[in-house]
């Protein structure tokens, strides 16, 4: 089963929104077959399993990160291929929540007189597919809000300069957490101050392009193009009083509710998870990042640390939490923490209130 | 050698204000004897080992992590001793620079026909010692600047709460640093907030407790009585135009210059230089941490930082640093980073600008 995570993990650029999912069919220890899903609309990870095993596969056991399909949708049911195939036996990390699933596969596999086992490092598995599961079960995507700060806290300048805080090992680590979710959300007065492209550049890696997120009530960064350019698609997030432009087709535009000039998180949110969107990066300024975290958004807080003081008049990480006795204070959970080049990454969580 | 450098650092809470040395005498791989610099007017290193040694010394090599010492101080020289002793050969791992060595050791060594070998393992030697050598080699002490902060750089809320930031492991592990500091450094401030006792706090260590420095040039923190108190001397540092107390015997009261109210740096290092203080361990708030940094006193930082937010509100790291561009920032190297309890714990040297 850890092969399997293994595998599965080899399509996090790829498979959205779908989740990743690894399959490795064997006999005892000879393993026979592995695959993994690829990409949306291809074979799924048990048939590229089974493809391999060939012949093999009669009597086998498949270990699956996932329970298998019982639906017909771009492809046919994966529990169906594992019966056709002769394997005896199968064991999924976990249970599928998607509704047109949940349940539904194991049953096929047991009618079938196929042998079930589940929950073999259920949350491993779980943690793989944190943004889909947060989507089938929460109903909202994944939120992730990426910070780069000096040891004082500080993610740039007073004036807003912050070019480079992080080295070049810390930037490239970025690339692989953008090229994992579904959109990069940002904020205007991020776009107004670096005219970021917010694409993936990942050398020899095949990388569905995420959709670049940008929520901005007047549409006042408009002027700065490089974030609609590069080949990714992007969605202006406005308030209703605002005119879209209608020279420029390609890019999208959506009106959400708002209150004095802010945009409504909670319906930026069901909007990106009514878009099949299952983990969002945010890379934003303190302003928006502490909006997220003030609203109880954020799940996961991805934070490079470099070895250096800027200050205290710079840039706070985030912006008005309204914390004013240490009752309020946000404990975090530390889940990894490493050296990335000169730079410390801690990847953290928010305790529950 | 590396053994020497262990049992040396068994010294380090009691050899004040000598350096800690370790001396292990050997034929070959077979160590006969082993010893270390326990206080200053005790046995030196090498008599210790000798001692163990006895007869087996002779036609021995001995490893010291020091020159031994050619003077008649409190204790005869060890370069004698070793000579008497009959070893053929002793390897130090550094010349020692105080003015009445300084060479003085291997000289006689070399006269007795005893083969002499410099510079095994010296930079793991001169960090050991690396107080003692600041205070030799640039006339003032080491100086550690102790912050314990969140993620987002607070030290305490707006109002100076603080209690407690970091957790028990964090707690306990200053308490390892302050035993190796010759003095505690604070500010007033500091003293009226917190009431700090400022004493070592570890149960079954020999420490020899280091002297209590309170930076107040009015004397307005003396209401704040625990930091006099509890068997350490205590040292209060105020301006010429402050009347002492008289009713305060056994507490020690030194005017030094001062400018708008605030005390000269360079004259308080030099004062605690003069009174043999290798190393000190600074607990201060922003103003006075701020204020050393930013006249470049500080040698190292060691900074504890909790897994947690305190907000834009709290009390920064450092006050005052007067950094308004990415050029003036101040990189640091980590020299250390590790966790303990819940808390990530940074050792921290500035960078040469």
């Amino acid at each position: 089963m850890a092969d399997a995570l293994r595998l599965a993990e080899r399509g996090a650029y790829t498979t959205r929104p779908n989740p990743m999912v690894g399959c490795v069919v064997a006999h005892g220890e000879r393993v026979v077959g592995q695959g993994w899903h690829q990409r949306a609309g291809g074979p799924h990870a048990e048939v590229f399993a089974l493809r391999e095993a060939g012949e093999q596969a009669r009597g086998a056991t498949a270990y699956v990160t996932l329970e298998p399909c019982a639906h017909h949708g771009r492809t046919p049911p994966c529990a169906l291929a594992l019966i056709e195939a002769g394997v005896t036996r199968v064991v999924a990390a976990m249970r599928d929540p998607f509704p047109r699933v949940d349940g539904g596969g194991f049953a096929l596999l047991r009618e079938a007189g196929i042998e079930v086992g589940e929950g073999l490092l259920r949350t491993q598995a779980r943690e793989l597919n944190r943004g889909f599961l947060s989507l089938q079960e929460r109903g909202r995507p994944w939120l992730r809000v990426k910070l780069a700060a000096s040891l004082d806290g500080r993610t740039a300048m007073a004036d807003g300069r912050s070019k480079w805080i992080t080295g070049p090992a810390a930037r490239e680590d970025v690339q692989h957490w953008r090229a994992r979710a579904g959109a990069i959300l940002t904020g205007a007065s991020t776009v107004l101050a670096d005219d970021p492209m917010l694409t993936v550049r990942l050398a020899d890696a095949d990388v569905a392009p995420p959709l670049r997120v940008v929520l901005d009530a007047r549409l006042r960064s408009l002027a700065r193009a490089r974030v609609r350019q590069h080949g990714a698609p992007t969605l202006y997030l406005h308030d209703a009083a605002t005119t879209v432009p209608d020279d420029l087709p390609g890019t999208g535009f959506v009106a959400v509710p708002s209150t004095d000039g802010r945009l409504a998180l909670d319906a930026v949110l069901a909007l990106l998870a009514a878009r099949g969107i299952n983990e969002v990066h945010t890379e934003a300024g303190a302003t928006l990042a502490g909006a997220l975290l003030g609203a109880g958004w954020v799940d996961e807080i991805l934070l490079y640390q470099a070895p250096t003081l800027l200050g205290d008049e710079g840039r706070p990480l985030f912006g008005d939490l309204g914390i004013t006795t240490m009752e309020q204070q946000r404990r975090m959970t530390v889940v990894d923490q490493r050296q990335v080049g000169d730079d410390l990454r801690l990847l953290l969580r928010p305790q529950a209130g």
